[in-house]
């Protein structure tokens, strides 16, 4: 099984990315790329579901999407001009396939596939209702939840027994549906997880960001609204906005981190907002130095604005690796911190007798800030300051986002003085809440009607949380919960 | 077989790196660390050979050092507190398997493990004579060749024998050997290709280049000197000198684009040698512009040089993707330059409407730059300039790196504005032979005693060239290097 | 993907074996061990469910029990005291593996998982009304439609709502079910297909045939009777009869050629039956020839008993190979018959100018017959008398059993006469109807209360046949079948 | 790696079957053919050869031949007219497929592929002169030795070469080897191990048994004779003589279990000697008894033999799986003689109250045959008389079959009555040594000049065994056989 992974294990990481392709030859294979693009987004499963006007067709795999998606063989099998896909964390282990989206079941009303990127908050309660009238789940996916409320569903036709489902579910979800009479495309009411739409030619394409239309090619054409409903079929693109109209609030941290530099995330150009993080960081935590070094490749676009701003050279201070394994046999004491070195290694010669300013985009656990600090300690690094590109991350978030517990966040258990001291940097500091909203372009944070969900940053969630709620009274969801678990 | 690799198709290729641990616990398990550190320089093939005082051990795999070498079972096998290993360029196929080093060997001394980077330019005629007297080859590869010289040497001690076959080979060689007494470790008396020494507490290391000894926490001590053969054994080091002293020629293309930026290479800091090209090449080919924008990530250091020496902002134009798969499916006419986009996207809202220099190690072939220059234009970029940090790639390397042919080389069959209409750019230059030389640190290249070789730029080989000169004329060794190329 | 199966393509095939064991340590390791003994019921995938008291745990795999189920690793985590498993024919194909049973489901009352050896022959039909009520299938197989039934049934407890379920269904069921409060084997009303149950200890085993109970050393206490349910739970065995009471009909086929020879079938000596068949052909076939040759493996146990019957010496004329591959590329035109040579060669010394009489189980396309003729002609046969120790296959079976359609069927397709003209025998005979009765112990076929299932031989179906019917009128149920199949 | 094989693993193991192919279209798809009816010649690996007119092509794998040598894509790659193959025995693990033959060489005359069947008993001694002048081996394989012998021989053509490699071994060899310019096949002086020479068209066909024959279609011609050496080139067969005449010693064991039945072996049909010995052993080891059962399916020919000579009924008393797992996980103590039971099941009803003659072909260790008497008493036997179809096995082979070490033969520890006990039969008889030549036609054993060699049972070796007389006195031969071991 592949498990590289470039990114840093002490991130949070993005739980899924979606792509849809309405109506253009091979769209599987074009799915293939968008999802390609998207890999960053989940990067332990993906699957492509595909119908070819008369049967649909399958594939899923544990691991990258090149390696499993790039064969002639798996290709040809998935025919057709319709298709979705997804990429997502999953649990190890073979079971877990059943887990790997597109979900697929065969309703009355026919073949119907659905990707999802988010997270149900109330799924436990909702499945416990529905195993009680005798629908059998196949997954302990939250997304299957929203199968089964379809299938269940008194209204006639789909679109009504669709919307009956969500209006059914809490939480966040950007949803692609395929169904042997077109493709559905929805965003919940408060927009939390993206989701953008293209075209190219006469096809309709849905993603997750921006540049999963760039590698197919696609023009992007707008985002889905929060709240908002799309489906093709028949040669026609309708909108619907079946849900109350609510103030909106995209995730902030897909600004910070998750999306990528060259996406369009909700009408902003993400390099330039993280450059502009980094600018507004130079100006919060100014410091004396002799280069600004980013912490790759997270850090590089706040690094580079810190840079322009302060006025001190932008330099890589430290080279990453491009050949990444999670797990060597450790020869030793010899070897100290080798877990970040087979990641990156420090530019010595550049570094020693040097005073540094690290960029990077945000501290979850501390395990590997600590560790990039000692590297350029025993590189030679006469002065060592941390600056991060985002607030303290000091809250969970139940949107679709791997956080560890709040136990393991270190900003929700330290001072900012004694994470400095966990780091053994010679200074730290955060970008401010405002400065962060400042970089997306607001004056502030409005308290009362904030533009976008920063729980992780302030713990202000903007939906109830059933599921977490109930779980802390012991009763028959809880054990359900624990069987689903098992 | 993964052959995910990152580096550009259309680069000259290092085909070997080589690693050697004398005297340290779970030395294969630093080789196998080491090997991690050096994969940039043979991506397809890896070996390492152990050596516990009985018994040698070998394993050799197709693939990347991680994946191959990160399991506990394969890595208790190879036992011992002495251990070399390998990385390489390998045809593909299974049967390939036998020409991945170290190769080994029993010969009446006992066992004996060898690891080259570099190429013999006489072994077609070496192994002509030898299998005429009975000499039986396990493998298509011209170190098998030293192997053969060494067993069947009238000389009486290894150590002599070994002397004795170097004696005879002609051309590269940078060789680490494992025998059931000791390591050898030489560099041919031109030192073509790179060799440093280390140490962590009692052990001595052998490697390519310094970042190995990074990885496992070895300190750098100095280079394996041009024509030196260093024999660890007993406790003790003793250099050798066997061959008649003659001016060094050390790769001038390890500092352009094969080493790792963080190495330093006979004493130079790569990094900063490539920031100097920069500077150089902002001095000789200036332009006006609004941003530079490096191809990631060989050209990136030379572009922070050109942006800091012109005062033009640096800025990440491209984004290159983590996740890199070599064939995908093709979607129809739809999807254009998709090979390239797999692997890079262009930052549009960062370059609508920009004037660009962008700045590439080198140019081979030129279908890599003129797909980059076709996705700045699509993304709107105003004007592209293309600056290259290296003159322009004429000749074929005949010393362990894989050229193409002169035919296909773009600068052997174009002028230099030929080559700009090639690729469609608005400005193309290339850095001059002198500017390389002084961002080496000399005035200019001394064409009587050139400090380097850099035949690849002016066609100046520094060695006879056996093979090649045979190969001209049709006969037996013709048909030989026909069977074993088969 | 394993596929070496040594029998015949050219037989019917029995579809399923199941085994389950209620009680003892280690419970997986002893189902695994059964599944083993009943390969030759189904060799193309099978599986096993284990429950530990807390948890189920599933493992199912395409190709044989060894190899797939003889690992540590995999019985290892297969814990608990209480396990069922079965072994099938699959389609080929990884998708299949849903199809594999043990199917398992998470119900209201808790995990249910369920082994199935037979055919319900209204499952289309139910499928199509669960479907319609919001039922969502994982699997086409027949099987889940039960499980769907248990799950929607209002009845209150899981035995009620089970019995709920087996009254809607139609045809031939050998069922043995795990649920967290213990196990329930069931055999359908007619006993179609066979079940038997033993005893190791304090341990209850049911199991598809005797020989499972032998290789786990359990002692064979009865069959399970016909329309009987027994339920293993809490220390007790209960006997249900939930049916109305009626003549039982259990396949006649299982001793012709399904069962092992080793076994008892409701009964009776699987051997000892084969035996009597054997001389009953004797008696109502006799021919003047030289040696009675049995085409191995099948035909064996029949022609020692006309051997002994008729006097003449029974002879290996007919060697079989150990070793089985499907295929083979086959070299041109010089190599005959070589779907056959691969498991059979001729013993020519001995053949060679001999009158043999040749005896095979039956005859199903005919192929395999001709080829092995023509086998023992090219060996220097005299004469060859083929002698079939049942009556002729002349239809199609619905209950569990692979048999081609009619017009496949060469006795449904011609007369004795052309049949041997087909196989180019020099005389061809089939066992009358009552004298495989006679061999079973009864006077003659009693046609008013016939005590077997024999349509295969009479086409007397004893059930309805919904889905068969339905077929036959273009419908909504069509086009499910359809969609199902795809 | 799978290495399911149905013969006992308490038996003596031939080590080698070779197969070759002289000018026929698709030559390597009847090697693999031909291979797999050798298959019970060695069952853990297997290789092909072939030759184009140009090229040499190579392919081995560990395991059956069918399931590495019926795909399309590795047949395709063996071209040509001219093609060899082996299978064999050989120690498990990966490093072993350099072990597996066909061995190849590039000579300095051209390739060079060698198959063979037997044991040179002064490799090692061989292998140490080889090594001292220079000659590196690739394997530890004795028939790599043969090679070196005519890599370095002084004779100008390669057949003298050959000859004069042959004149210097000592010990058993049939061997098949493939030039460029022919075919070579040859039987050492003594003709120990077997060879055959059939036709099929213009091509003329080698291999260890006539089944292998059968299989292609091919017409058996005649044995290869002892000493004889064939060449087949350009049109034409010559037969040279090279060795000074003897009188031949052909393995006698291969009448008594190592060949199929259905071979004809220098001159005899395997199944008529087998019956001929199951006759014998009648006469001189009668006993009053019920039923004659063999042990299937080697004891089977005798079985039948002595049932028709005394008169009493063959009946399958044991049924043997076709289904064979080496390993699975043993539940506890509850499942006794769970190793036999794999392969094995008692006919319970047919043996119940009966007192049997058991007969099988040899014992080796005992292990098996003790499971066997206790699997009969514990079906309800009443008496268990065993009954062996050769001498005592006594002695070890050196000759190309795997035998245990004298000390694990039983009946080199123990009298036939402490045998008898042993193994808890109710009597044991073997046949005796002149009841075997009688069955193979001859009045009795002439000790003076013995027809077969019978080492196995007399201890009379027909050649010198150099390695093992040095083995006992330790220098350095031994130390190489050590390292060769490792």
């Amino acid at each position: 099984m592949i498990t590289t992974h470039p990114f840093d294990d002490d991130k949070l990481r993005e739980e899924c990315g979606v792509f849809g392709v309405a109506g253009a030859v091979d769209a599987a294979a074009m799915v293939a790329l968008g999802l390609h693009a998207l890999q960053h987004r989940g990067q332990e499963a993906a699957g492509i579901s595909s119908f070819d006007g008369r049967h649909f067709h399958n594939h899923k795999a544990l691991g990258h999407v090149a390696g499993n998606f790039d064969s002639e063989d798996t290709m040809r099998q998935l025919k057709g001009d319709w298709a979705i896909g997804h990429v997502r964390y999953a649990t190890t282990g073979e079971t877990a396939l059943r887990n790997v989206q597109p979900l697929y079941a065969e309703l009355s009303s026919g073949g119907f596939a659905i990707a999802h990127n988010g997270n149900i908050s109330n799924a436990m309660k909702l499945r416990h209702d529905l195993v009680r009238t005798g629908s059998i789940f196949q997954s302990t996916s939250d997304t299957e939840t929203i199968i089964h409320l379809v299938a269940t569903s008194r209204y006639r036709t789909l679109l009504d027994k669709f919307i009956d489902a969500l209006k059914q579910v809490e939480g966040a979800y950007s949803l692609i549906c395929l169904t042997d009479s077109g493709m559905i495309a929805c965003r919940d009411p408060l927009g939390i997880r993206p989701l953008v739409m293209g075209r190219i030619g006469d096809a309709v394409i849905f993603a997750s960001e921006t540049v999963a239309l760039d590698i197919v090619g696609a023009e992007f054409e707008r985002s889905v609204e929060p709240g908002e409903l799309i489906v093709v079929s028949g040669g026609e693109i309708r909108s619907h906005r079946p849900f109350a109209e609510k103030q909106s609030r995209p995730c902030i941290f897909e600004h910070v981190y998750f999306s990528r530099p060259d996406s369009i995330v909700d009408g902003s150009s993400v390099y330039s907002v993280r450059k502009a993080i980094g600018a507004q960081l130079a100006m919060e935590n100014p410091v004396e130095a002799d280069l600004v070094v980013p912490v790759p490749d997270s850090g590089t676009p706040a690094a580079i604005g810190y840079a322009q701003q302060s006025g001190l050279p932008f330099e890589l201070g430290i080279i990453r690796s491009h050949y990444v394994g999670r797990t060597f046999i450790q020869p030793g004491d010899g070897v100290r911190h080798l877990g970040v070195k087979l990641k990156h290694n420090a530019n010595k010669p550049l570094i020693a007798g040097k005073r540094l300013v690290l960029i990077d985009d945000s501290i979850v656990r501390g395990t590997t800030s600590l560790k990039i600090v000692q590297m350029m300690r025993d590189a030679g690094a006469a002065e060592v300051h941390m600056r991060i590109a985002s607030p303290p991350t000091m809250h969970s978030c139940f949107y679709g986002v791997d956080t560890p517990e709040r136990s393991k966040l270190l900003a929700a258990q330290k001072s900012i003085e004694e994470m400095r001291q966990f780091i053994q940097a010679d200074s730290l500091s955060f970008l401010s809440i405002d400065g962060l909203y400042r970089a997306l372009g607001e004056a502030s944070r409005n308290d009362d009607r904030p533009r976008y969900c920063d729980a992780c940053f302030t713990g202000d969630y903007p939906t109830t949380l059933t599921d977490l709620a109930e779980r802390d009274q012991p009763n028959q969801l809880t054990l359900l919960a624990e069987r689903v678990a098992g």
